[in-house]
């Protein structure tokens, strides 16, 4: 069953294939230049920090339901080892397995495929078992640091959180940054805020993974139009499950990674920013999202901040 | 055998037990106020971004020297799979496990201990297998930006990389601070810079770890003085390795996380960083270096990076 | 809350520690001599073999209920990876991370301790994070080779599987033997089968690990009393669960592992086995269970086999 | 660079794809009837009994030459922990990384493909990351019980080891026969004994593995013969290594897993063996070693016994 011809049309559009020409591997993070960094950097008046990153533990959002997405199992290799003799001053190691896609994390442009190809057209079996992405993969994008926007689309319609149901569109997001007062411009980091997460801060590890809002097929069309860098949300699938269109699984995802080459992240916690954002007045921000340097890597844990 | 007159006697000068209440957790991280952040970010002039982290691959830095402190095991749990049927949109995810100190990164407060407590007095035995560091552990240190500092003690003394058997006294990190014209403030993360880094980099992982330059066991009351947040450099054992007192092992450790509650940082790659400050005639930074909040975690891999 | 009275008086009817010297890290797997080892190889007639691991899977018996013991996460390192040149001979090459208690496994002398020992009196904390257990690791019972018994429980009373409530008590064990017309040895490895197992393979994993039929506090001391080596059943917690006596958690464990020093098998699938005793018409039979020699493991996966 | 004609001489006259039927997917094992199971205990004598596995280790024999194929990196994920409150029985639970690889292990007859197949003609791509060996895997062959012959080419020859330039030859296997008064018969386990797993076990990881001797490449067609039904040896890479026809790596493996059919075996220690057949004066036996059921693995660690 080939993609259907809305995805095509969809496509065409929003098609980034040699912008940065025929090597680029980083897609939309090239519209982060250093000027739109030194800007981000003006725009933080208080120094208030606010973190974004989900606990990394056992108990963590994965369900079972991707197959191999474990959450991550911490464990201790040594625990106050006095490794050079009694009395010395003792050890404590620690290592973990994880899912690189498990918690709060960036998708990198590898992370899905279309038709064969992923980002810039490349052949998608250049993804091997020995070594992971050989383009595109999460260490070629090393630094993740830019204006970050909330659209806040939950709080724009006076709610705690959007109905299981409900696919953000073009104009939540458009109502959302009326009602931050906030315009979104090229090199920004949007973070599209569902109020999902809370299914999960509340206990409820099933429910907040299916059903979800999340991003409608429509919107890749509105952050091509406004030059976004990135995009995060508070979701687990990041766009709406199950799909809007039946039988189109992960569209936004082909769209995003593959034809715009724009990275996305999910399982962000929102929810203390939304405050912030409200107390500060503002929903722009500093914010800094760096990848862990995986070599290969299709996706990263990330630890994101906001500072204002 | 206990540890020697000489390190009780520097442990006392620089203790920071009940300085930030005897609930307190994150040491010297306290100095990271809102101002300074602010004035951090205020340094940025032209948005220039360098990345601070090693790439994490199973040829990492490890050697097997500290056992159990694995190098990065990067695996695709999927491969351009067609989860949704044939012709769908297709994943490739992958997964790791590794040592939480193997690559760059933090070392939380509880990493180390000496005669049975870690910071704030605490009984040692507060960290256990199933639950990690009950305190002090690294996610509850959930941001850490800061104004980054470049100590560059190889450069100021016109040399590439220190001699293996160099300890960076305090003296040097005067030196270095008046040759990149800054003045440490309190709250600042300091970098200091031995080149040593260079030694893995060429391909020599055995030679990088040991024997190896490193601070002196004089520098954590410079820090003290200072009013330093967290320290990082660019080897192994972040001190000098074999030790100044024969059979004290690791008192650098035990001051900066025990005594001063202050973490500190290991292999973060400096060497780019000490051409943008020579490039950019300024060694104070905005510095972002967060940790990923494993719950319980002795350390942390992180991806730092500085913003000019 | 300190175990009750009637722990310890089973335990002191129990206990085995210095039966087999102050030395000793291996308790009742002393019973199998080779003599023994001789006699159950004698009662090979038909070659006839079942074995009785589950698979090794991500979707194998564990739900989160148990910290840390996660189930299987295989991935491929590599696959047809031509590492000598294109046109060359191409390998796969796999990796597993997994709690050794995860799917069918014995249960080392170590796996539990009360009252702040293990097996023969030594102090439970040589059990450590660096060097998992320093006495009576997995790695101590290098064989484990003997006559295998099947108390077809389950069977016997003719049932399916025993009602979740169900208690296997010593008089379930006589009329099982009784059924088999098998008499139990010094020396043997008992299988008892109560069915639960059943609950897994229909693919409902809560239900299978609780509530959920096990041997009764009364047990132990039939195994005592018959000289058997270990004792292994299809449950998830070996034990029936919850406990017959309220707030005295695990103390069959506590009593084969620490008291008897006789090590212990969960999630072996005896449904096979089952219908082959009852197509062989014997209970009894060549069973070789060998060990992963993990240095200090506390648990080992084991693939048993069962001879006819 | 194809495979030169020596090899797809040799493979044509070894061949056995379609010789179980195009279902099959165990080759050779097919080889071990109940028969000859049956058999094989009745050579059960004494009822003395001979672990073949290394320990399972972080120190273990891999020392990073095959990308991915980790040691055992086992940690504890519980130590004594009291699970149900204080002086309840306390729980001590472990978990391991490895490569299925790593230690003393199977080969699947997925392990290596050659030109685009497995054995049977197969496709090779049916491998993948998601799945593993869709054919084949490990977890195809759940029983491994027959006679052991060990054929120990070392002392034939009046060696403590062969010499690292030394291949194995079909009259080598011959001379050893004869030496240990034993005929290789259908459904025989081979294990040959070059004396190598020495160089390991005093210590020297780097020196065990590379160069090493091992089986020659016309070896297979004298399994072929005699219908073995796998083979195993004392050595990091199994056959010679560097190979004996330049550029041709690895054809053992793809003579044995992909014509074939046949499964083998890496880094037995058949040190102790050794001596227990000069000792008991038959270096036939009845062996078990029984793959742990990774579902898709590509092989798989086995702890192998052999009883006398």
């Amino acid at each position: 069953m080939p993609l259907p011809p809305e995805f095509h049309e969809i496509a065409k559009r929003v098609n980034n294939w040699g912008r940065w020409g025929e090597a680029d591997e980083i897609g939309t993070l090239n519209l982060i230049t250093d000027d739109v960094v030194r800007d981000a950097a003006a725009t933080v008046r208080t120094g208030r920090r606010v973190p974004l990153a989900l606990p990394l533990q056992q108990d963590g959002v994965q369900t079972g339901i991707v197959p191999g997405r474990v959450n991550p199992l911490h464990t201790m290799t040594q625990i106050n080892y006095e490794m050079f003799g009694p009395g010395t001053v003792a050890i404590s190691d620690d290592a973990v397995t994880m899912g690189l896609q498990a918690a709060t994390h960036w998708d990198a442009l590898t992370h899905v495929s279309h038709s064969g190809v992923i980002y810039n057209g490349r052949p998608a079996d250049t993804v091997t078992a020995h070594a992971g992405a050989r383009f595109s993969g999460i260490d070629k994008a090393p630094y993740i640091v830019s204006r970050g926007v909330l659209l806040d689309v939950a709080r724009a319609k006076g709610l705690d959180r959007l109905p299981a149901d409900h696919a953000v569109s073009p104009e939540d997001l458009d109502e959302a940054a009326e009602f931050g007062r906030v315009t979104v411009a090229p090199g920004d980091i949007v973070l599209v805020r569902t109020g999902q997460v809370q299914v999960f801060l509340a206990g409820d590890r099933q429910g907040y993974g299916f059903p979800s809002p999340g991003l409608s097929v429509h919107t890749p069309e509105w952050f091509h139009a406004h030059g976004v860098a990135a995009v995060a949300n508070d979701t687990l699938t990041f766009e709406i499950i199950p799909p809007e269109i039946e039988g189109l699984w992960l569209p936004v995802h082909a769209l995003h990674l593959v034809e715009m080459g724009m990275i996305q992240g999910q399982n962000w916690n929102l929810e203390k920013l939304s405050t912030a954002c409200a107390q500060e007045k503002r929903h722009a921000f500093l914010l800094s999202a760096m990848p862990e340097p995986f070599i290969g890597g299709t996706g990263t844990p990330v630890a994101p901040v906001a500072v204002f």
